[in-house]
């Protein structure tokens, strides 16, 4: 599917409309490059954020947790309200004015209702797309979920329907009456982190060589 | 202040009680390192994150923005109760299945109600933290905010009270059951990104030079 996702309550814009978009592939690709999701929900009336891996398949996010985490259990009573948010920060913007400081960033909001994946097949599936989402190729050369495993994880899959995207990308924005102060202006890019050297298992046999998807992991861009 | 921060019914851990911490010390690493936050509120019932910068002096976090924006409109009439997030992801955990698959972060939680800054003295001091916060050294070189600049920025102030961190480091843990499995189990460490050139403003005079606070760059870690 390409084209908008439609503007609700939740995501029409405030402010800055410039920055706001809801093209559904400029929305995938935030979401394939990040591996961290901020994930809010509302505990006894008061906001709770937590950070989360999550997986994108098509036009699902999934989560997971643990069967016993607080939160999780409210899912499995007709869906549990969330804010998911993906921020990539992509550079620091430097301005003549404190005011006009600023910084290039790409930022997914998704509202929706996250439900419980209790199908069996549907939450392998799932699971295996979250191993998969972290480090593309990893599930098929991993021990799959044991039965009680699958058990003590709940996976909640939420749809991508209420979903914006905020973008600012550029040079600083100076009020031309600043622009002769004497101030550096421009970007700090900031890049995407490149992986360190992978770092065996004290316990791993010296026999098993480091595997592909970890030599060649990267994010897309 | 050092020494650990009180446990309340917010920051009591649910589970996994070894990876959380109080530590004030360790807490102020993780918000002194990081530059982004992700802030949660309610509005309608509903949950709202939103990524944020933020400034820690002392034990105070700070957050600023439009005055237009609808979120802070709450925090003028006796403060708006919030969570603020802040995560470090430090490498991706492999382990030999697929369900003790984890990730190496560190993640600051704090919990309170968010009141507006309004003695004027204190907004500026915290406007120049902003600006440091992210470019140490910054808000000494650029135009400060003007009258109207001021009225048009909110500044929040959040007590760091209730405040956990979460923490998980090491290699994976694996069952031992599935330690001769002929799987790769290790760590991809993820550094902190370095910044990439410093692009001068399209419309920066070529004599002004880079100044020293861009080309040093870095976080305290």
């Amino acid at each position: 599917m390409s084209g908008d996702y439609s503007i609700s309550a939740e995501t029409q814009p405030a402010r800055r409309k410039e920055r706001v978009s809801y093209d559904r592939d400029a929305v995938h690709a935030v979401l394939d490059e990040a591996l961290v999701c901020h994930v809010g929900f509302v505990v006894d009336g008061k906001p709770v954020v937590l950070p989360q891996l999550y997986a994108r398949v098509d036009e699902q996010l999934y989560l997971h947790g643990s069967s016993g985490a607080r939160a999780l259990h409210a899912a499995r009573r007709g869906g549990l309200p969330v804010c998911v948010t993906v921020t990539l920060l992509d550079g620091l913007v430097l301005a003549r004015s404190a005011f006009n400081h600023s910084i290039n960033y790409r930022s997914v909001v998704i509202h929706g209702r996250a439900e419980q994946v209790t199908d069996q097949a549907a939450k392998q599936a799932a699971l295996a797309s979250l191993v998969d989402a972290v480090v593309p190729g990893r599930s098929a050369e991993v021990r799959g979920p044991s039965r009680k495993e699958l058990m003590a994880t709940t996976v909640l899959r939420l749809p991508l329907e209420h979903v914006s995207l905020k973008v600012r990308t550029g040079p600083p924005t100076d009020d031309d009456s600043d622009l002769q102060l004497p101030y550096w202006a421009g970007v700090l890019p900031l890049p995407a982190s490149t992986p360190a050297k992978p770092q065996p298992a004290p316990n791993l046999s010296p026999a098993i060589p480091v595997p592909d998807h970890v030599t060649h992991w990267s994010r897309p861009t």
